[in-house]
């Protein structure tokens, strides 16, 4: 199956200079000239558009898409303990499947193609992504002890059979090996973590330093700073993305950059869970990879990483004071090529090459918030709300099609939705 | 002319109760039962929509919109003296009604109603703003020195030409005398525009401690602060609306904290700009009423007032470290109510209730990202883009439905637009 994007205005291109892109089975075939024998089943006139790379989003919890303005505007501990938990622990697998294709809907529609995971049905996760067409990266978190039904067996069983069903039903799914957190995972649990990644040949994702209680507390416990301590455990010697990294100390920021270490910074949850702004200039001065994510839908209620393109680079402007820092087409390039590093797919996603995953989206240049076109990445991080995505292309398949979603019943999605919620 | 809204979820209601809200003229005449008499003219079924009290954005230079994306990245005086003010000074009127209007389909789309403008060709903007429906209160900056024809002579007789014009034609257009800032007017102009906004009954606008260096400066030459400074000369005893406060000592905040003072923060500008964050949250505690506003989209690249609600609430979480402060209700309020009496409205727009203007919005809340519809100001607040506005009423006129902008030509607006810019 051959897709033609035609007439394209490729991102960082020059937006008089438009090109054709050819898609073979599920890569970019070519960009520019038609490769030898090329058949067209689909053309896709792009005109007016930019073609760009799928948007990253390096960490969320797609299923908590259900619980989408439940619990705003309260002190963590009441968002946590009185409000999200106890909803969370009666959750089934099937109405996770629901919240994951939410999430998915969303996703598509603001131009994410592919999502780095941490789950608790990671099978039903395998299931609705690839009824959405998305490119999922899963991981079953891990927490309590290594020895008990009830911690660490069940939780990494499950993962194993999860792994098993996606090779056996020829899913896209990849997968990671997560320790949820230094705080809810013993030195065992992360030790264990390490071993079976090395193992299996998979990364490690983890969070870390999200909030100042966790960092003193580590600092408290174990006299050394949560990086240090991932470190000491050997962690940051494998592969391995970690979410947040809001609360560093001066000594973390060298143990961090290393080309097998990438941070996922999630500026929406981090502000409104008010564990502040993350420093994400700092970071990239000190030549350490960051990624960008939303984090799940109950910190942060929209998955669309437009916005968090937005809120990342005015919130850096903000902080440090200088209007030069996270530039729109550095932004850009976090939420695409280094998205593509923090979700394991190495130089071969988050852009538009020959051999690349045919992971794409057209994006409208003619909405009057994208008008006048003197800059397109500007108006991309600066101006756009992420409905300006038309097309999505997924694994080489077109998944939206003139912001009609083709594998996603809408309205069936809201009957279950409502169905689910109602039962909270 | 009636128009009855039926079956409208209204903002602040539970999602569960459905009203019917009635306007005559350009006011809302009932909400629930018909007033006597009533015909309606046009039924808008607002079955699975909220209705809600149009956003007002309380400080833009609408005629920016012609810059937006020209100039991001760079550092401030690059920005102003290199890129913006060349060409802003090459600008006709006929390029600022074009300006405007681009601003107008994009305000008109994410929401909003009404706006407080400050602008170079005013009478542009009366022409524009009733060409597309909007509601305008304008004012012409003042600057330079009173005596002259170059100066403040020629501007303000500008001014008094635009309100007779729109007085003439019948235009909604309402409007404020404004000094543009402390450190382009001398203090004989500010004196001036205290004297004409007293004789004209008008209030007064301006731009007062956006950044440090203006801060400083202030210090330097006039050993007090630039709100200290605006007190001494009087003009914290008119009606007075402040756009940034930016940069604010402990005293400032008592001079702030008086009825006839608003402030309006800008969110994105400030950040972008690299100025910082506004004390939002210090601000409205000790009981200064604050409004929302985007400012020219060549410092904030999008006119959207949902983006800027996003915004605006989760840096002050973030710079507070709180997760209470600046909630959805208090937020939505801020873009609503307080935007009303900033505007000059007092308590007769921000609001759903018989005998206020007829300024309203429908907001669909079946996208996925307002799923569930567990609470709808946290979703119009964390979750919406803006898109999700269907229908738009403003002075008692529906000037958008289903998405259609009724009185812009789009495709009219986008060839104007190419035309100006490509003599950029």
């Amino acid at each position: 199956m051959g897709i033609c994007i035609q007439n394209a205005h490729l991102l960082y291109d020059d937006r008089k200079v438009r090109k054709n892109v050819y898609i073979e089975g599920n890569e970019i075939a070519a960009v520019g000239n038609a490769p030898e024998g090329f058949r067209a089943d689909t053309v896709i006139d792009a005109s007016h558009r930019t073609l760009m790379p799928g948007l990253i989003n390096a960490h969320t919890h797609v299923y908590m898409s259900l619980f989408r303005n439940f619990a705003d505007d309260v002190p963590f501990q009441t968002w946590l303990f009185e409000r999200i938990l106890p909803i969370e622990d009666e959750l089934t697998a099937e109405q996770c499947y629901w919240g994951d294709m939410l999430n998915f809907a969303e996703m598509i529609r603001t131009g994410t193609t592919a999502f780095l995971d941490q789950q608790m049905f990671t099978k039903s996760c395998v299931m609705a992504a690839r009824d959405a067409g998305i490119r999922p990266v899963i991981s079953r978190g891990l927490v309590g002890s290594v020895r008990t039904e009830e911690g660490v067996v069940r939780r990494w069983r499950e993962a194993l059979e999860t792994m098993e069903y996606a090779r056996e039903t020829g899913s896209n799914a990849t997968f990671m090996v997560s320790a949820h957190a230094i705080y809810t995972c013993s030195e065992d649990v992360l030790r264990f973590t390490l071993d079976v990644a090395r193992e299996k040949g998979l990364p490690i994702t983890t969070h870390l330093s999200e909030t100042k209680k966790e960092f003193d507390d580590c600092m408290k416990e174990h006299g050394m700073t949560p990086v240090r301590y991932l470190h000491e455990l050997g962690l940051l010697d494998h592969e391995i993305t970690i979410a947040h990294c809001v609360w560093l100390a001066e000594e973390d920021y060298k143990l961090l950059a290393r080309p097998n270490v990438h941070v996922v910074t999630n500026p929406a949850s981090n502000a409104k869970l008010a564990n502040g702004f993350a420093p994400v200039a700092r970071m990239l001065r000190e030549g350490i990879d960051v990624a960008l994510g939303t984090d799940g839908a109950a910190s942060d209620n929209t998955q669309n990483m437009f916005t968090a393109m937005h809120l990342l680079s005015l919130m850096q402007k903000g902080v440090e004071q200088d209007s030069v820092v996270l530039g729109a087409k550095e932004t850009l390039k976090i939420a695409t090529e280094n998205g593509a590093r923090a979700a394991g797919f190495g130089d071969t996603a988050g852009r538009i090459e020959p051999g690349a995953k045919a992971d794409l989206i057209l994006v409208d240049e003619t909405a009057p918030n994208m008008l006048p076109n003197f800059d397109i990445a500007s108006a991309l991080v600066y101006s756009a709300t992420g409905t300006e995505v038309t097309d999505s292309v997924i694994d080489g398949k077109i998944v939206m099609r003139n912001r009609e979603l083709l594998t996603i019943d809408e309205e069936r999605l809201r009957f279950e939705i409502e169905k689910i919620t109602d039962s909270f």
